[in-house]
């Protein structure tokens, strides 16, 4: 994407932020929001991009970049002081694409706690979606991600806001509150980018993965609809690669119900451990009915 | 308040009324809510009056006054079939009032439960403040009013929004919900409006309790700051009168934290069985420091 927009605004304090984005839609623009801790990859920068079309095609659009590592998703046994960040590095990139107009980078969210118990108490919970799959292992995440994106919509206001799919059940997370709340922005959920060799695009993942979910998909394609018998395959994969599953489930797209047959609309996602680090993956796939009608 | 609006406008559907308001905000006007369940009494018609009075001091205002029955704030052993209603007569109130441009009656406000589990899922908690006082024998209640409050926030998106403080840990349990989660609405909270001889307005409310609180606070403001003697003449006042206490108690007034001590901004609140009927009451007290500094 060649760069127009030119350096983007860096915009540190709430109220600034809302009156940043009332401006822009004063001024006829959309607002759109890509949530993202920082420490950006090409993955990231591709959402800025997909808010610029998804946008630009009913319209002129300001794009917003948050960038903000989220202290409540860290479960206390998890290593929030070690999360990586190069705020420098990540704005450049961000006006390389030339596609971002602001980057909300707040140095905190959370009022703090003072005297009478007066510090941030109010959580959203998406109660059935943030079960399972990544919830299982890290119970307080999903309540986190949720609280921080609600507080995040109504500082930025945006018309549209996007996610990565990468991060698969997050996404439907966001989905649901969003439909729940009647928040009135529209969601999308923006492809995994990979590597050319099929690794997704992140720090920590592993092509072992992506490839036992690109066979696995191949399997159901080709009428193999067990469930059961598509995850043990991925088990086998992954621990011949010297990883060890946390989770493999094959849910349906929207609910997050597991199934037990892939005749809907079908996502395989995958947790596994390589040594210490922990890598999630998923694929979608558009199975139908066995008696060949359409697809749910 | 004189009639000067007319008629309000009746709106039923979520994307009606976010329209609707917009335009308002477009023509240069605040936007003010007014959430009840309706069956209206002149406790709540003042609220409307409130909104008015409030935003016209900074410019022009648009009164909206939903209307919902919310069923989540209903436990299952609570009655919400034969809750009170009588919407041709909240209109013609309102439409008297002349303060009123519009009356949000949305017939439903929560998804359904459909295939895949796929109902409302979807829950705000103030961890804090909902607990005790009406939390206590009403465990899933301020769940129910944050998430309903929230889906009226999002839908109307009001500059500011009006609350009786008759619902004293609603008001409070609002306001946080507000800052924590950056809502970018001012919330009033309107003063209990009382009939000639004391009693809140309200279906379902007793003389005596107001007595015993006006009672309390001038023997706060006479000097005893004790919080369990004045508790203790509250619960005799009552049982004296045929009432039985369901809990007083005298808090903090933006914490709710208890105070054995009424040495800083107090409340408090009350609520007792009479027969089969429970009524609530508060009083505030802007009690002093023993040292006779400032108040806090």
């Amino acid at each position: 994407m060649a760069a127009v927009a030119g350096e983007p605004e860096v915009i540190r304090d709430k109220a600034a932020m809302r009156a940043w984005a009332r401006r822009r839609r004063a001024e006829g623009k959309a607002v759109a929001l890509v949530p993202t801790m920082g420490f950006l990859h090409d993955g990231h920068l591709s959402l800025g991009s997909v808010a610029a079309a998804a946008a630009s095609a009913s319209g002129p659009v300001a794009v917003v970049v948050s960038i903000y590592v989220n202290p409540s998703q860290f479960a206390p046994t998890e290593d929030l002081a070690t999360y990586p960040s190069d705020l420098a590095g990540d704005l450049r990139k961000l006006a390389a694409t030339g596609a971002v107009a602001a980057v909300f980078c707040p140095p905190y969210l959370y009022v703090r706690a003072g005297a009478g118990g007066s510090g941030h108490e109010t959580w959203i919970r998406v109660e059935r979606l943030e079960k399972g799959l990544c919830g299982s292992s890290r119970p307080v995440f999903f309540r986190g991600v949720a609280t921080v994106v609600a507080k995040l919509f109504n500082i930025v206001e945006p018309d549209i806001a996007v996610f990565g799919k990468k991060d698969y059940q997050q996404w439907r997370v966001i989905c649901r509150m969003v439909r729940d709340l009647d928040f009135a922005i529209d969601i999308i959920g923006s492809e995994i980018v990979r590597e050319a060799d099929g690794l997704a695009m992140s720090s920590r993942n592993a092509l072992s993965i992506h490839r036992s979910l690109v066979n696995a998909k191949t399997a159901a394609l080709n009428g193999n609809n067990h469930s059961q018998q598509i995850k043990d395959q991925i088990v086998q994969t992954l621990a011949e690669a010297g990883g060890q599953v946390d989770y493999v489930e094959i849910v349906e797209q929207e609910s997050s119900v597991a199934l037990e047959r892939m005749d809907r609309p079908a996502a395989i996602c995958v947790a596994a451990w390589f040594g210490k680090v922990r890598l999630i993956d998923n694929i979608e796939i558009q199975t139908h009915h066995p008696d060949g009608g359409a697809s749910i």
